[in-house]
């Protein structure tokens, strides 16, 4: 069975081209034509589809797509925490889940999360393929079965971390930071330990040949991403995204889907740069970018240090923002912190999507903004990006205000009616 | 007495350039030429300066800076909450503090917030003025007699809508969202009332010479500033705008101390471009930025919206940044919102003075990376833009990770220790 990459070659439109198109008011025709240039993505494993997956597609024409990254690990394991979170993610609007589990029954935990995923679902298959083991019982034979056995299992993207390459370690030596990157850290070991070449690159032919059979499509990891601003743009990043570049070709020829992931620790200076390297580089295939964080010194709010790196980042370049939690670098998310990342990085993906011009992203802000001005606080709160905080805090305004009926009067508890230039603007415009 | 602007003028260093400089690690002399020129305001009325004021500088060169808005209105007018939201704002890192305050007895309020604020302090005056009064009532006496008394009262720096003209109002008749600003709003109601021109303006030599006398710092309102995306650098916008660089030049011709507000709600891709003009048209006369928000849809969030915006326009060209809180567009700010919106806004104001390269900005991220590459637990809270906050959510996850001892493990809660990709670079380092 051909890939999408594959079908959109021959010219022919599948079902989930069209889906698609319809979603993001784009003609199927031309998103195919997107789709075969690897332009476009659309993460749909053949066995996901079967149970229902609604496909999304993800590429520079389209609205910049969110991901949740959810998962146990080796000191938390369970598996209702992890599907309450998976559930919350869909709720505040992510468009693709990651699974990162590295502790408990990994294969059970990803069935079950997998069958409760309507939407694109990726895993890094190396996380399990070293769990309980040490590094000198890991075969290549155990990479690539696992690969394998997660692509039967019906996921529909993998990071693979396939362009860190020996040569590479000499550059990191210099870093404050060292590789911050879990699967680049592992697969780094692995080398030095076995003194071989990353076995994700040695046998990258012929895990395509076992991705395209269920068209997983390939995220392409960047171990070597930085993880402080001072090891940003480093030598250590570029060469591995010049080996990423020449892995998108090889995946392209074998007929793969294949997507690059990207920093990392960035200032913002030089976001712009990071993007259109790689667009450059990897020949416009989708970037997938991890924040960009545009500066260390804020953990408990990277939430907030993502969604600035991440909406320049979806402007000049990334076509997909892996979401940032209040608690990263500090521990695993709660459900609660995996709703906030969620709608953080989704309100970077809108910003970035208005300042390109997206009409459906230019309608959404013209339509609350016509509610705010109308003081129509039901529709104001009702169409918010998340109308339930929005709601929440409103309320307690409200109450805190002289217990000011919610929704009933001409002005809001942030000015009061004298002082409601909304209510003025009003009162100016009818007096013409 | 002469303003900071007129001794500079003369060549004198101040005590307070002297001060400033030092905090910055700029040299008193180069300090001093920038505010002889106007790039560099340093707001600090000679009351205020004799009670204990710290002196901060605003402008390009120096780190940039962020004011907290506290104030109480109609409907909620508590006093000791007030002084509880001056102290969390101080504590959170507030480099200036605008009080907004429209209900209750505003000079007592005022004096009592005054009194133990050792930072800048800024007012809007014409708040007061309407205060309890119809817009028949407000002569331009009592305005010019309001801000004299809360310039001698100590007051640092003033907002004043005086670039709003008769001419501009038939520019917002085809906005979105009309005039937002409530001195603008109010300005523009006594202007249709009373069929003459804007008090602020007509009268503005006379403002400055009592100005002067204190050396209060003016903040030119922008009065017009955009409430909507749709809105964003419009002619209603610009218009006022000319008339703001107008302005700075007959304040300086004064020898009066002088910034620009700047917008508002603009899209992420006309940042650079806002910013670039004002400084252009205002001769490089620090722009204090309300924001700016990126997109008008996610009230609940504004302080993450404006803090993608805000580093936008602290990169660009913004000197000066007006936090946001969580409640922007919804209601007040509770205690918790303000340490949320100082956080979030100097979040925004060190990733653009690391973008900018600032050595004070890039030393800080260093530093912290370092303690989290050490795997330093202490350090690595300790020195966080919010330790309290760092701290709150690294003990929750050791809690929630079999009650890992804080501190004590060579790793996080965020992967483990097998997955440590810090502890794998450390080995990997050790082992060459």
């Amino acid at each position: 069975m051909p890939t999408q990459l594959q079908i959109a070659r021959q010219g022919v439109i599948s079902d989930q081209v069209r889906l698609v198109g319809r979603a993001e008011s784009i003609p199927a025709e031309q998103l195919s034509q997107e789709v075969a240039s690897g332009r476009v993505v659309i993460p749909a494993n053949k066995v996901h589809l079967q149970r229902g997956l609604r496909p999304i597609g993800i590429g520079r024409p389209l609205r910049t797509k969110v991901n949740a990254n959810i998962g146990t690990s080796g000191a938390r394991s369970d598996l209702s925490l992890e599907l309450e979170k998976l559930r919350i993610a869909l709720e505040a609007g992510a468009d693709t889940i990651m699974d990162l589990s590295t502790g408990g029954d990994i294969d059970h935990i990803r069935q079950e999360l997998l069958q409760a995923c309507p939407v694109p679902f990726g895993t890094v298959p190396i996380y399990q393929v070293i769990q309980g083991r040490d590094v000198d019982e890991v075969t290549v034979d155990l990479i690539i079965g696992t690969i394998e056995s997660q692509a039967r299992q019906g996921v529909d993207f993998f990071t693979l971390h396939a362009g860190l390459l020996s040569r590479h370690l000499a550059l990191v030596e210099d870093r404050l930071a060292g590789i911050v990157s879990r699967g680049g850290a592992l697969l780094a070991k692995w080398m030095v330990h076995h003194g071989k070449e990353n076995p994700l690159y040695e046998y990258f032919d012929d895990i395509c040949q076992i991705l395209t059979e269920f068209d997983v499509c390939i995220s392409l990891g960047d171990g070597l991403r930085p993880g402080a601003i001072a090891d940003a743009t480093d030598q250590a990043q570029l060469a591995e995204l010049e080996v990423l570049a020449e892995l998108v070709e090889r995946a392209w020829a074998h007929g793969c889907q294949v997507m690059v992931e990207g920093p990392g620790h960035v200032p913002f200076n030089q976001i712009q740069y990071n993007m259109e390297l790689q667009q450059r580089l990897c020949h416009g295939a989708p970037f997938y970018v991890l924040g960009p964080v545009v500066t260390d010194i804020a953990p408990g709010y990277d939430h907030i240090t993502a969604a600035i790196g991440g909406t320049a980042a979806a402007y000049y370049g990334a076509s997909f923002l892996c979401y940032v939690t209040p608690t990263e670098h500090l521990g695993l998310p709660s459900a609660e912190d995996v709703r906030i990342g969620v709608i953080a990085a989704r309100i970077a993906a809108h910003a970035a999507d208005l300042a390109r011009g997206l009409p459906s992203a230019l309608a959404a802000d013209r339509q609350i903004s016509l509610a705010r001005r109308e003081l129509d606080w039901e529709r104001h709160l009702a169409i918010a990006i998340d109308p339930q905080t929005a709601r929440r805090i409103y309320l307690q305004a409200c109450k805190d205000s002289n217990n000011l009926e919610p929704g009933k009067a001409d002005y809001c508890t942030m000015c009061g009616k004298q002082w409601c230039s909304l209510r003025i603007s009003k009162e100016l415009r009818q007096a013409r």
